[in-house]
């Protein structure tokens, strides 16, 4: 299918018109993919030939969604956002200018109002932000070939039809149906009798994180999201808790790198001063760090001068500590983030850490001794292995207790970026490294 | 509900014997999370107990899977690994000793012998390895409500009823079906009518990322898989999907703190020697990047020895020069990972990244041009500001291009660690550093 879409890529190019009705035959997705690559006039004109111009709109990055609204009229707006499901609906009104939103109140459905009521209130990246109220609920008393005909007439443009939610008339949940229970029960059965009564669900104040983890846990469709006197008012889909595992895997490579997180824009659009501020920070921060080996340097500056070739074993040592550190970091924010490893296991894993970092500490220092020998004599080589070894050993646990360190100050465990590990270790390695060569070669 | 996991756990501790009950109360995922935490005998003794052992079984970790089968007579085993889900049957038969796996070919049912045929040939990590033959077909003739007497029949155990696949004699597929589509439609409508013929689907010896991404682009909750004569032979389902994009960018991130893919152990129990094998390959590599460095010292020995006080700046400038080139490479690795940046898009960043990295270099060499003021005097300032933006700038162009380098070499771009980087880029920064010296300060 990759080719049918180069074929209409092709047409679009090109400005044929033709184009308009092969690309009404492609899936969605690949309709607002193909959408997005046009410059905004032409966008604008192909849009207003689709379709199905709801579903391929929601399927646009949000700036391009902003950039048509601009050239529809007020009714053409309404019609669109009341069309829109209602998770879509609420990310592009938040971004509307003041004013049209103004305009909109008097005239959205009552459903968006609703909508609007409901959503709009929850903080960024949480369950409450996420959610659609796109859910379907019946209730409990019906039979499952009457509730089969109910969502006959109700499906409509509903998020899921796969999970349908029991609730009591004050909406608090008591049951969760699937579709496929309702297909596979007798037909006279009753909601009631074939309902799933414990219901696994999320609170609108949960980090949006947490809720695309809880889902992926259970291999579930939709999670439900209750307010906090645990009545229902969203669910939040597969599709969307994919996106948010996307974005937080992201953020924490970023942060990996020592980049602020750059908010889920493409590395191809956003804005030069925007990356500039995002890394600047560190880099200025990690000075600081350096700037602690300097001052080790700085202490020891006469038994270098007197060694000159303790110069050429620096970077090998130090460098040494701070890659062996930024292992053990990665192998640890990672493991906290999928949740492999919790704060309780820190003093468990020191041991398995230590063990696996003198292995590595000394292979590292049998190599760098032979190299030692070789430029300098033995006691160069003496000073390189006891070193090397130390600074290993130093380096991992730095590494693999920051983010434990950071996880306890609140903090996201993720900021232990190799750079910011390799600096503090680094540093330590220098002092190690002068403080050994200054005790054995004096 | 996590309290009453809790609950569970706690009588579980206890070995209260009305655990077993409570525990039939929870669900699947969690019976399961709970009976992987007990010592194996006791593990043994509550599997026995289960009201689903199947299904909990499933959700196991497969070194558990595979102590629990021991124990398990012939019969017994055959009767498990006949209820098994294709793909969890196939992972788990392909760790079962040759012997047992000679034994069982004889009494394995019809359908698991036809599930081994099919898909135990394909290699680790492909579409093949990871679909699952538990998809339904129904012939393109029935009309709605045939097709939902049909599915009542024939639904049991398969993986999802949400989608339902179109195929002819020979198993091409026609088409796709959605549950939603049938109960929406008119009942009298025949299924040819109503079904998607566009089908996007992917083949048996494509990567399992690939997949899962296709997956997660169309939001699809299964994608089929045809084989090379575009038969289909399996779907890969949105949990699957899941996982799999979970597993990849912890391999990434893995990768990028330079450490060799652990294969899905948890950091808990992977085993000390393999722990140490995957980090003291990349450990001991790097040691040249680090050589390099030291060789760029050795030959500027002579103005280090005159101008001690270069040494204080060494891990500042070449630190920077590392730091900024980690961000670089991050940024890139995770760009092509997630598919937002292409290799054709390498040209058109480089300009980009030269603007962002010289800001970056400026602002650098402001800072460290007062600290060399103060430190040494106008001409070391000089010396370290000219320095400063030549390495955070050459530092920005390796980290950046390294990835693509990488990738065009059909190397994994995420092998561009934050330490090989570090070490490539600390080389080059030794060099300028050193070499602007020599021609500044003699």
């Amino acid at each position: 299918m990759d080719q049918q879409v180069e074929q209409v890529r092709e047409l679009l190019k090109l400005h044929q018109t033709g184009a308009d009705q092969q690309l009404a035959q492609l899936n969605i997705a690949d309709q607002a993919r193909l959408l997005a690559e046009l410059k905004p006039a032409e966008r604008q004109h192909r849009f207003e030939q689709l379709q199905r111009p709801v579903e391929v709109f929601e399927y646009l990055p949000l700036h391009q969604q902003l950039q048509l609204t601009a050239s529809l009229s007020l009714e053409e707006l309404v019609t669109l956002l009341d069309a829109m499901h209602s998770d879509d609906f609420i990310d592009l009104y938040k971004q509307l200018p003041l004013s049209v939103q103004q305009q909109l109140l008097g005239k959205l459905s009552a459903q968006s109002c609703q909508v609007l009521k409901v959503l709009h209130a929850y903080p960024e990246e949480t369950a409450g932000a996420l959610m659609s109220s796109d859910y379907l609920t019946l209730p409990p008393e019906l039979s499952m070939n009457e509730a089969i005909e109910t969502l006959r007439d109700i499906a409509g443009n509903h998020d899921t039809l796969y999970l349908i939610y029991i609730v009591d008339v004050q909406q608090h949940l008591l049951g969760v149906i699937s579709l496929r229970q309702i297909i596979q029960a007798l037909p006279t059965a009753t909601i009631a009798e074939v309902m799933t009564k414990e219901v696994i669900y999320g609170t609108v104040d949960e980090d949006q994180e947490k809720i695309a983890r809880t889902l992926a846990y259970y291999d579930f469709i939709a999670l439900p999201i209750v307010d906090t006197s645990k009545k229902l008012v969203g669910i939040v889909t597969y599709d969307d808790a994919m996106d948010i595992a996307e974005a937080e895997s992201t953020e924490d490579f970023q942060k990996a790198g020592a980049v602020s997180p750059l908010d889920q824009h493409s590395i191809k659009t956003v804005p030069i001063l925007s990356l500039y501020k995002k890394r600047v920070f560190w880099l200025v921060l990690l000075v600081f760090g350096s700037l602690l080996s300097s001052f080790g340097i700085a202490k020891y500056e006469d038994i270098i001068a007197e060694h000159i070739v303790l110069v050429f074993f620096l970077p090998l040592l130090v460098g040494s500590g701070g890659n062996a550190g930024s292992q053990s970091a990665t192998l640890m924010v990672r493991a906290l983030a999928t949740g492999d490893v919790q704060f309780s296991d820190w003093f468990r894993l020191v041991g398995r850490e230590s063990l696996v970092a003198l292995c590595l500490g000394l292979t590292m220092a049998c190599a760098v001794s032979i190299l030692g020998y070789i430029r300098g004599d033995l006691m160069v080589a003496v000073v390189l292995a006891i070193s090397m070894t130390g600074i290993v050993l130093l380096g991992c646990l730095i590494g693999m207790s920051l983010p434990f360190i950071l996880n306890k100050l609140k903090l996201d465990p993720a900021s232990a970026s190799a750079p910011l590990v390799t600096s503090i270790c680094d540093a330590s390695g220098v002092v190690v490294y002068l403080f050994v060569a200054s005790r054995l070669l004096f």
